[in-house]
């Protein structure tokens, strides 16, 4: 961490951060320029420290950013550390048990990109097993699939809940598929445990920190969701609330950010991808449903994650998306989902990679 | 709601967007343009029907653009009601009791402005008598202050809990202060609601649900804070959320949104406060110490905060910034905040309010 | 155009509207919601009239927006005209003459995808015709670089001029490429003109509207950037001032929009690409060095540029970025160019495309 | 400027920073952390030097981005000069002649609040000559109308140019205000210099370089809008390109950024007031009218602007809203003028400021 001090400030004032610092356990290191004074805060972090302990946190920049001869403050090192590349040099592959797949493991974040695809929402027996089925036969082999639905407005749908979830269950049986969806509130942690491979923690919920603490006391994997105005420092951070829980099986979610073009319901971020493949050791897939909200740009956007090298695609799909229940307008029917799976396994191929297959 | 066609669409397309509203219980009404044609959605919207009840909900809209020779959907009435200015035309005045007022209540949303203020966190006794000391003394009549406290890292301080919330009511006690706190999840509204007088819902709660329903089954008013990148309209159907489970004492917060500029930490959004008071008949009040995240700033936004019309402010203060906890370069000195309340008073004063005064 | 009057407005206002819209040449269209009434808009648009003649343009809506009881409007048809795919549904391809390929011409908006490259800025022969050779032998068949710059400062290097553009035309002649080159300003047209193949038009310059008319007016294809903060709409309207002055040799240049992120310079839309080839007939090219502003991303934005669907893209290229005069943190060196190109071409043969070769 | 080094970085990448450093004419200051090595880069940059000369301009930031093993870099001073508070403590206060008020001259930016009114667009005499007698009479010193218009369409009004400037002049003369109107292109400058007494930069030509050179070399003030999507520190480095042309008569003004909400046409960045006063000593007024698009906004927006400390303020007014030719949603009646300007003064008077009278 650099402390910058204002222009021309009193020698006091550069004493007063000198012995704060050492207080708190730092070394300052001083570096008189022309016009400004700047001090280099220089901590004990390394990896065999206890997360947390000697830690150059936000924290402390805050503190620092308080003192009145203090013009601002720039950070050097990585708030985050389980979540880094520096951590963990080689990348987390996340293990899924999936009944269909040879082995019955599917791995995220290994050399195969895989694809989870089914409705936005469960709806009832009929639209969720048609679905499950024909992205199974497409090639998907794990299904997604919300039982608790955030809704924007309190008159819309808010899912099936516990029904929902057995109805997973049952197209998870019946087709050898893993089930990711979403759990909403910490409460329903253990519930959604009983019934899901995979616990999706959805864009609204990224700072929910209570919510973060308790996935990352479960015993699954949790893909989090990009927040819809998150920096990818702060979405690291979040996974770092889980990681530092004890729980190492987190897999990132790039879903489209919130900018000023209407056009499309979010702005997707595909350069997220390999950002986050630099910084992070963590699995990253994307959600070019939620990331565009128009089914017309899933397949291109599909096709341009992959090149960009997602380990994951998340893709809703609907048997007759014009009565689904929410999210109709950005849902693939069962034909077109069926015809991008070849287009995306051709472009995998092209960068030396393959899709998961059952 | 207007249902815009593709241009050249099939005459079989109209006739299913019409009988598909006809089957939700809605009148299509048909208008052919010179390029496109266009369906007006007639809903039974009124103030009478029960929440929810033939409303022309965002669902509606997203089941629509579903369609594949639907090109686009307008919204023509606003998809909150309960908010609304529409339904309840009168200003909405909160009453918190507070004993250190003559008559014993503040009214939050009438004629007079109303200043709330104190550390950003509670951190142990001294600190929070300090602060509730001087900011009751220089005029504020609410003190605020977190106990529990989102925290963008896990390694950061996140807040004294209940011992902090004992603390904030024996403040309230010794200098006849109402108390707003922050309360983050489902499971702590019962113990947050035993020490405090309003609810606070911060900025990454805006959209958890589960939350906004919890706290709209207490008996306490809720002050909801703009999520950093909600629109005005969201954050109305979040206070849609807490309304329509019974609690009509909501009190909203602007509080700065995200932008790309980087010299502040949020934008604030004034416009905002002139504009909720036409949409809705809540009160609304300003945050110009997370807004701005700069001490810097906070004089010059509360004073155009009262300039624009808000009912009250949330301030932070610390009696040495330098060593808070929390967001310490944010905070005023006590003694900052002593010469902000004359000035802000004048200002009031110049457009025809006043401060509440104990 | 759609015009919602507010709720209870008078039956007086409502005739006012429709009076007005009767004086412009326009018909109105009265629908009564139970809530609102609104009154459609036909106009007499149709791709026979010269352009702007009986449009409903943008100042229409504004007009209507400015009657007291008028509370919206919503745009139905698109504001541009000669852009639409609706105008010219088929794709338009420009030609450029190109001595190094067969036939002497690259089409940009065919099958093919043509790689322009080269430096950011021109700063002297040396360095110019190095890279100039290496990026034409790795497969570039257009030589990007700047002779006129933007420069955020004052102070900063503002390209070589007229000499640059000398530089360029020898690589020209020397390599047997075509020039993309920016012009900054209406009065140096004619001068770049004479030395460049295609007129850049950059991002600060997007909405420099006498600079639009200008090139405009010019013999010369246009690159017309997409502006930092601009909708697609915006961009459309844009390309429209050049198409409509007479020039219809215009290509459109994704190059990142400016958000809250911090990591990158820019977040590339890549949405953009399916989504203008949707609503216009201009071919469509990306340029993932602005996009990102971070070299080690070029490459990826590169692969999932061309899956997206682009037509093209600009790359910049130095042979030694480290002594660049201009952005060289995100310029390819000649080694990591050619280690791309073939990369690029095994994504756009996935999708059934391939690149224009020499 | 301080440059942080990737973890574990060579011995001879440092050294290669250093010498790079060196022979740029700085000098490099070594700071080893647990985790990085850090290099302050010390420059020679003071108030005595040339503009320009030894600065740590963002081009040499740009270059050092560039070294592979440089993880980052961060600007320790800022990087325009001439527009800096340090450069210059005092104030500037830009002086007009009017010939309306005592003295004969209007004061921008020192003590008194200047009020500037008038259409959007000059569209004939009698709407000009109505309008300014009206804002005249009610307290406004300079006219503003836009006799060349910049319009997102090319189908849109335009602006009446030359004949429009005469009528600006004439009302000038008539009501012994003085005239600010907007310039677009550098070879229209001498034009405008004859009938304005200050030149506006829109929006949209803030990083119009050659017109920022040649309103540089004008004698006129220049009121400079921000751009949309620009910083602070982009928009004083647009100041710093006029002021380094040797015109030393800037006004800054604050017109609303571009967000993610759409309820108001821009966001008003009021913040960006109070923290241009500490950056800089150029004065700065508002533009409530651009800043929120909603005629319902600009009155409590004025209000909270000459609250937060600007130096004037930019109004449209228009006779007749309704048909106005350009912004008519924005602009207030004549009469909604009136109304508006003693509340105006009467916050400028809780301040301790009153407005320019005539």
């Amino acid at each position: 961490m650099i402390v910058v001090m204002k222009p021309n400030c009193s020698e006091a004032a550069i004493e007063h951060v000198l012995r704060f610092l050492e207080q708190e356990g730092f070394t300052g290191h001083l570096s008189r320029g022309v016009e400004r004074t700047v001090i280099g805060v220089i901590g004990s972090v390394n990896v065999q420290n206890p997360p947390g302990k000697g830690m150059i946190t936000p924290a402390l920049g805050e503190a620092l950013e308080a003192f009145p001869e203090v013009e601002g403050v720039f950070r050097v090192s990585k708030p985050y550390k389980l979540a880094s590349r520096e951590f963990h040099p080689d990348d987390t592959v996340v293990e899924v048990p999936v009944a269909c797949v040879a082995g019955g493991t599917v791995r995220i974040g290994g050399p195969a990109v895989v694809m989870m695809a089914g409705p936005c929402t469960v709806e009832n027996e009929k639209q969720l097993m048609t679905t499950a089925e024909a992205v199974r036969k497409a090639g998907a082999v794990i299904l997604r699939g919300g039982a608790f639905k955030p809704s924007t407005s309190p008159y819309g749908f808010r899912g099936l809940g516990e029904e929902g979830l057995k109805l997973l269950a049952k197209a998870s049986r019946e087709f050898g598929m893993a089930v990711v969806t979403e759990v909403m509130t910490p409460a329903d942690v253990p519930l959604v445990c009983e019934y899901a491979d995979i616990l999706q923690i959805g864009t609204r919920n990224m700072q929910n920190y209570m919510l973060l603490d308790e996935v990352g006391r479960a015993q699954k994997p949790v893909l989090l969701k990009r927040g819809m105005a998150a920096t990818i420092e702060e979405w690291l951070l979040a996974a770092e609330y889980i990681l530092s829980q004890g729980n190492r099986a987190v897999i990132l979610c790039e879903r489209g950010i919130r900018t000023f073009e209407k056009s499309t319901r979010n702005t997707m971020d595909l350069s997220a991808i390999p950002l986050v493949k630099q910084l992070s050791h963590l699995p990253i897939v994307a959600d070019p449903s939620q990331g565009t909200g128009r089914r017309d740009l899933v397949a291109p956007m599909t096709l341009a994650a992959v090149a960009a090298g997602c380990d994951g695609l998340l893709i809703e799909v609907h048997p007759n998306p014009e009565v689904a229940l929410k999210d109709g307008a950005q849902s693939l029917t069962t034909e077109q989902f069926a015809e991008l799976m070849p287009r995306a396994e051709a472009v995998a191929q092209a960068i030396g990679r393959s899709f998961v297959t059952a």
